[in-house]
C-alpha cells in the first residue's frame, strides 16, 4: 500500500492535480454538471477552446474515469459526454474555484496594479 | 462594471483559474495554511520543485494578492511567506482539491488501466 502524498515528488496525486486544476476541466465539468452534452455544444459553450484542446482535455478526463463517453449507434452517430460518479464528486471542488476567481477577479486585478506599480514589473 | 465569466474568452477569470488550479499553488497554499514559512522551507516540505519554479509561483501568488512577502530586517535578512487574507480563502477550495486526487488514487489509476486496456493507447 503505498500512500498518497502530493507532497512527495513522484506520487501521482500531482498528476491528477494538474488534472483537475486545469481550466478547461474546470469549465467541461461544470457544464457537463448541468447535463450530458455533445462536443458542437461543449465547443460553444466554452468560448475560445480549441478543437485540438477540447478533443485533448475530453480524452484526459475519459482516461481518469471522470467523464464518460457514449456511442448512440444512430444515424448519424451520436456522440454523448457525461460525468462519471467520480466526476461529480468533482463538481462541488471545482464550482468553488470558478467562485473564487469571479469573487476575487477585482482584488487580483488591484493587487497586480500595485506589485507592478511598486516597479517588480509584471 | 464588466461581469467575469469563465466561459468567455477574454476574461480574466481564466488567468486566475490558471492561477489557483496550478499543483505548486495548492502546495505552497496547502504549507502556508498551516504557518508562515521562508523559502528554504517550502522548498524543503514541497519535495522535487525546482528554485525556479518555486521562486516563479511564489512571484505570480504575491502579485496576484495570494501570498505576501515579508522582508525582515534583520541580519542576515530574513524573508518569510504568509497567506494574504485572500489567500487564507483559498485554503479551503484547495484542501478540497488535495482530497481529492489522494481519495481517488486508486480509482484514477483503475480507470486508466481500463481504458489503456480498451487499446485507446496512453
Amino acid at each position: 500500500m503505498v500512500t498518497a502524498d502530493p507532497y512527495q515528488a513522484g506520487c501521482a496525486t500531482r498528476r491528477i492535480l494538474d488534472r483537475i486544476g486545469d481550466r478547461w476541466t474546470v469549465l467541461i465539468v461544470g457544464v457537463l454538471g448541468e447535463g450530458d452534452a455533445r462536443f458542437s455544444e461543449l465547443r460553444r459553450r466554452i468560448d475560445g477552446v480549441s478543437q485540438k484542446m477540447l478533443t485533448q482535455t475530453l480524452r484526459g478526463l475519459e482516461r481518469d474515469g471522470i467523464v464518460r463517453r457514449t456511442v448512440h449507434a444512430e444515424v448519424p452517430v451520436r456522440v454523448v459526454y457525461s460525468l462519471t460518479e467520480a466526476g461529480r464528486t468533482l463538481l462541488e471542488p471545482l464550482r468553488a474555484l470558478q467562485r473564487w476567481s469571479i469573487e476575487h477577479l477585482g482584488e487580483v486585478a488591484a493587487a497586480q496594479d500595485t506589485y507592478d506599480r511598486a516597479g517588480h514589473g509584471p
